[in-house]
Parts: structure tokens; C-alpha cells; sequence
């Protein structure tokens, strides 16, 4: 039997979601508890992995048993055996040949950052501290250029061996929060950093070391050369997995997607 | 020259506020920092120490120096050293015979629980979970015997040396938060574990297994055995430290003390 688990975590205390012989992560937990109740090692396929310190509000992964627990306890028997830093939010039973990889029809992310004069210790792996002074209009100017299809070779790690570059953003969105700024994107898909990668261009923007008309012709360049940075991932969260295009298109559709 | 530092901490990374030969505390990387600055080692006296895990919003602490920094240099000079858990809000000179243990007029502390069908990854550490119905009215008609002069005997840690346990509760109230409640305490002094005693006492009385109307007789018991529970450190926030009695009764006047 095949079971789909929907999950958040907190990235802070991990070495990123993917298991690694040293240091704590998402996937070790969860398949360390699943082999307790297996007495066998059990795998568990993630709709997409996330790095060292990123945050999940919703994950989703699957794994295949053959334990003899009804579809409704499954929640409960989990949560009860997790650390503190990781939620169960659903298990539910799905066809042995679903395969959420394959399956997913795009991502949100969130990127949060705080202002203010001084660090907030309570902020601490949860956002990005950021005290330079941004300009709103010039940083929503910079992000349109980046909703529809373009190939983001600009905007994504030199290391990826992905070879397609072309990905489709349906929204990218600036939100005031209480001390900051909220930077929610919604695409098909995200190369590796790529959403930390144009968060840290947009911010540069924000502070005018860019134009923001320039940006299409950095797209057009396709060289990772020229924007350098990289936002730290204390600030990033996966903010939805969409299981299908009814559920994007409900979330597009939405101004604020926390639920 | 002696200098007084208003300064804040999440309590999650620290093994208390005081110096331990093993494991991290907020007074042991603020020395390391001085001594770092000094060549020498130098002590803070704070205004009162935090437990492992407790936070606070607002903590004092002052140390003497002949470094030749101009006051409004400080601050700066101490932020840029600190870690992201620890902020210092303020730093100014004080008379070299002040002594914050003997001129505090008081405190705040906050204690704060979210409820829920399960645990939230991103309150880990900051809020105590506490998933259990509570009854508001119960609550509130018990923490009003509080209020005034008491002898705190049956709420505070018998491990105390202590021998005089009268304090005055100036003010205990109920807030209801985005998802649970805080629960706000003003007195002149608070004896070892009295908030968190006090805490898991007013939590019993809501989930109806004391009767409210019954506080005033396990006050006059003066018997630790009664009320045999301690809510977890990590919702515990050190809210204000009053320097003065004008400071105290400012609070006093406001709902919310956040500030």
C-alpha cells in the first residue's frame, strides 16, 4: 500500500530535507520512526528535496507499506513518534503507481526577511535579517519581469546538472508584513537556489544598485555571472506543493496563500 | 566606569542565563565577548538570572570597564560581536555604586501556549503546545487571588533557599492570542519557579481539575506538595525588568505590554 503524507517542518534544526551519513535531517527523522514501526528500513520519496536550514509549511512525501493500520490512524501513529520541528498534517492512501515527482503540477515559495536597527533574537532562522532601506516600487517593477516563461540560467546554481533551464512563473509578489517583507513566488517548477537567487537580486534592486529595467536583459544573458548573490536560507519556505491545476489555480487566484 | 545594557535573548540555544563550566548561556558569550574587548575577564551582574530555555524580552545587566568607548559607541560595539540570540538595546552609564539587584521595582514575565490538533514546527521553543479545552472564566476568577500580598509557599519551588516567600502580584492577566493565550504577570519579586508554577496551576484550574474558588486556601496551606506541577521553560518570557516605580505603574496602566 501506498500512502501520501502532507508535512511542514521547521528547517532550522536540520541539515536540509535529504538524509546524509552525518547530521540530523528531514528524511533521517522521518525514516528512522517508519523503520521502528517497519522493523525494516522503509524510503520515502519527497515531492522535492529543500537545503540545510529551508523551511517547509507544506511538503508532501509517499512511501509504500505493508502494516495493517487503518488509513485515519496513520496521522496520529506518526505525530506521536516526531520531534518537535516536524508536523503531520494528512496520510492518505493513493495507487501503488502514483509517483508525487511526477505528479506535481508546480510550487510556491516564500521568502521573509525583517528590518529594523538592530538583530531580532526571536527572528533567528525563521527570516532573514535585512536593515537596508528598499525601495517597494523599484523591487515590484524588477519582479514582473520574471512572471511568464524564461529560460532562468541567470538565476540558478552553475552546479545544477539540470540541463533545461526554462521555467514558468505564474506570480511573484511583494507583501509588507509587520517588520519586513514577504517575497511569494509561484512557478511549474524552481532550479537549485533559484528562488534565493532572484530574491537576492531583487533586494539589490530594491537597495538601486540595479535597474530594474535592465532585468530583461539579464535574463537575456543567461550568465549566472552577473547576479552573484545568494539569499540565506533561514529565510526561505516551501510554501505549498500543487498536487494538481485545480489547486494552483485556487491558489492563484488567492492574494495571501497561508492556510 | 560602570555601564547599564538593556538586552534581549531567545532562551531556545542557551543553557540559562548563568555561567556554566559546560554548555552554552547568555552570561558566558556576553563575558567571552567583553573579555575578547577587555584582555581581561570581566563580569556582568544581570538583573536576575533565566532558567534554561526561559527567554526574555527585556533583561538588564551592567559591568565596569576603563575601556576608552564613547557611551552611544557601545551599543554598536557590542551588537556586531553578539550572536543572533542575543540583542542589546541600550547601553549607558550608571553611577559605579549602582546595583541593578538592589534598585529593580519589579517585573514582568509573559507565559505563552498555543493550542491546536497537532504541534506547530514554527513555535518550537517560543510557546508551550497545550492542546487540552480550556475554560477563560475559570481561569481568570483564579488568577485574580493573586492579585496583592501572598505568601507564594505552595507555588514556588521547594529547592528554594529562600526563606521569606511573601511577594505582591501586582496585576495577572489573560490574553488571548492568534492560537492560545499569554498569561501576563506584574510583581515586586518572583521566587524560583512561582511563574511556572503558578502557570500550570491556572492550566489545571481551566481544564476544571481544581475548582477556582478553592486558590485562597491553597494559598493560606502554604504546602508545595499541592500543587505538584511546573509548566516547560521554553513558554516562559522575562517581559520587563522595572528600573523605577514610575516604569512599574506605566505598565501597570497598559493592557499590552509589549513594546
Amino acid at each position: 500500500m501506498r500512502y501520501l503524507v502532507r508535512t511542514s517542518y521547521n528547517g532550522a534544526g536540520f541539515n536540509g530535507f535529504q538524509y546524509q551519513m552525518e547530521g540530523r535531517t528531514v528524511q533521517g527523522e522521518i525514516e528512522k520512526i517508519l523503520q521502528r514501526m517497519h522493523k525494516v528500513p522503509v524510503r520515502i520519496h519527497p515531492a522535492g528535496r529543500t537545503d540545510s536550514g529551508v523551511h517547509a509549511r507544506e511538503q508532501y512525501f509517499h512511501f509504500d507499506t505493508d502494516l495493517n493500520i487503518p488509513e485515519p490512524k496513520w496521522q496520529h501513529a506518526l505525530n506521536s513518534a516526531m520531534p518537535g520541528d516536524i508536523a503531520i498534517h494528512e496520510v492518505r492512501r493513493i495507487s501503488p503507481d502514483y509517483h508525487i515527482r511526477h505528479h506535481s503540477e508546480g510550487k510556491a515559495y516564500r521568502y521573509r526577511i525583517y528590518q529594523g536597527d538592530i538583530r531580532d533574537p526571536f527572528e533567528k532562522g525563521l527570516k532573514t535579517y535585512y536593515p537596508y532601506p528598499l525601495d517597494e516600487d523599484r523591487m515590484r517593477e524588477a519582479m514582473q519581469h520574471f512572471v511568464g516563461t524564461h529560460d532562468f540560467t541567470s538565476f540558478s546554481s552553475a552546479k545544477s546538472p539540470i540541463e533545461n533551464k526554462v521555467r514558468h512563473i505564474y506570480r511573484f509578489d511583494l507583501i509588507r508584513t509587520e517588520n519586513g517583507y514577504d517575497f511569494l513566488i509561484i512557478g511549474s517548477g524552481f532550479l537549485y537556489n533559484m528562488v534565493r537567487i532572484l530574491v537576492a537580486y531583487v533586494l539589490e534592486v530594491g537597495q538601486g544598485r540595479w535597474e530594474a529595467s535592465r532585468t530583461p536583459q539579464i535574463i537575456e544573458a543567461k550568465d549566472r555571472t552577473l547576479v552573484p548573490k545568494t539569499a540565506p536560507a533561514e529565510g526561505l519556505y516551501l510554501e505549498r506543493v500543487f498536487l494538481d491545476e485545480a489547486s494552483r489555480n485556487q491558489a492563484l487566484e488567492k492574494y495571501n496563500l497561508i492556510h
